[in-house]
């Protein structure tokens, strides 16, 4: 058969970029689950197999399409801890990254407030959120509810971030990380571990 | 002396609205604290006297520049529980708004999203969320770090609220109040009147 006319035969100089136009266009409409890459690559007008070559999968393609300032698991990944004392250092490093390189930290609060004011980039940060989170955390949250999780875990981070660097809250702008690791910690632990279905807790 | 040329003698239809301009500028330029009733007349070009008849006072001016959709008062005040139990109360109260009133947090979220794109808006947001937290929550919150505690509560509402109705992240968008209340309760508790200062939690 013929190619369709326009087709990009073999990938130039602009395949790669073309690729991830479509993708995040795809992704905005439809969410991560719903586009295939076969879509993708009739949107930007490639062959499949140029995906491939360029991002390998799926999953690589959203990394990219994303562009994600870092990756959850290279935080999350290698904590050599008791599960029980995990939430502690979680914060820990999270806030290490927030605090240690302010060029990451401006790049996950700019792709929070695009994903907050803009209704199509939601979609994205939703999928990226969930997915890498989720994979961070991997084997550290309980099996029961793992999205509920993830989700109060990542949301209260997410508040956090953005009240101690953008709205500069002051009583969690002006803490130490040493407080908010003190503070947060045992919060991330009762997500990641905690009974979630008790309707009152108990009596302090 | 003569009133200086052009100032507005008597309020006007439009002496209101221009009071209000006046003040949102000088909060956002120089905070709320720092900002002077004096100074806002000034801006305005209107006699002080007018903005007590107008507003009563900075709070009431606040409160009007702000356009504060709810008294966190109103929700909070009449706790009629115990103060080791308020944490679940509150996420209870605060999802009911959320849930049975969407225009008004339609309005939360206008309020926050506007606060975090754009930077004098944030020190508005900042000064209204540190203000109208405390006090809402008033004696519920342990005095010790009352600041932080308020902080914390806050950036963990507001991340769920824009986490649930804004990204619709799965965990969260999906869950009941009931899991909400039930999972989140004990959190705001924790920021109640835990202990904030332990370095590691005790193993659970």
């Amino acid at each position: 058969v013929t190619p369709p006319r326009g087709r990009r035969p073999t990938g130039g100089a602009d395949t790669r970029g073309a690729i991830l136009v479509a993708a995040r266009e795809l992704f905005a409409e439809n969410g991560f689950e719903r586009t295939t890459m076969r879509a993708v690559a009739a949107r930007a007008d490639v062959d499949p197999a140029l995906i491939h070559h360029y991002f390998e999968n799926k999953d690589g393609l959203l990394d990219a399409a994303i562009d994600l300032p870092i990756d959850p698991q290279a935080v999350l990944g290698a904590l050599e801890v008791d599960r029980e004392l995990a939430g502690t250092e979680i914060v820990r490093r999270v806030l290490g990254v927030w605090e240690d390189s302010p060029a990451v930290r401006d790049r996950m609060i700019a792709m929070l407030r695009t994903g907050l004011s803009h209704e199509h980039a939601a979609a994205l940060v939703r999928d990226v959120l969930g997915r890498t989170l989720l994979a961070g955390l991997g084997e550290l949250v309980e099996p029961d509810r793992r999205e509920l999780r993830a989700a109060l875990i990542g949301s209260h981070l997410g508040g956090l971030m953005m009240a101690r660097y953008v709205l500069r809250v002051p009583g969690v702008a002006s803490a130490t990380t040493d407080d908010l690791v003190a503070s947060v910690g045992p919060v991330v632990q009762h997500y990641l571990t905690g009974t979630l279905t008790d309707q009152v807790p108990p009596r302090g």
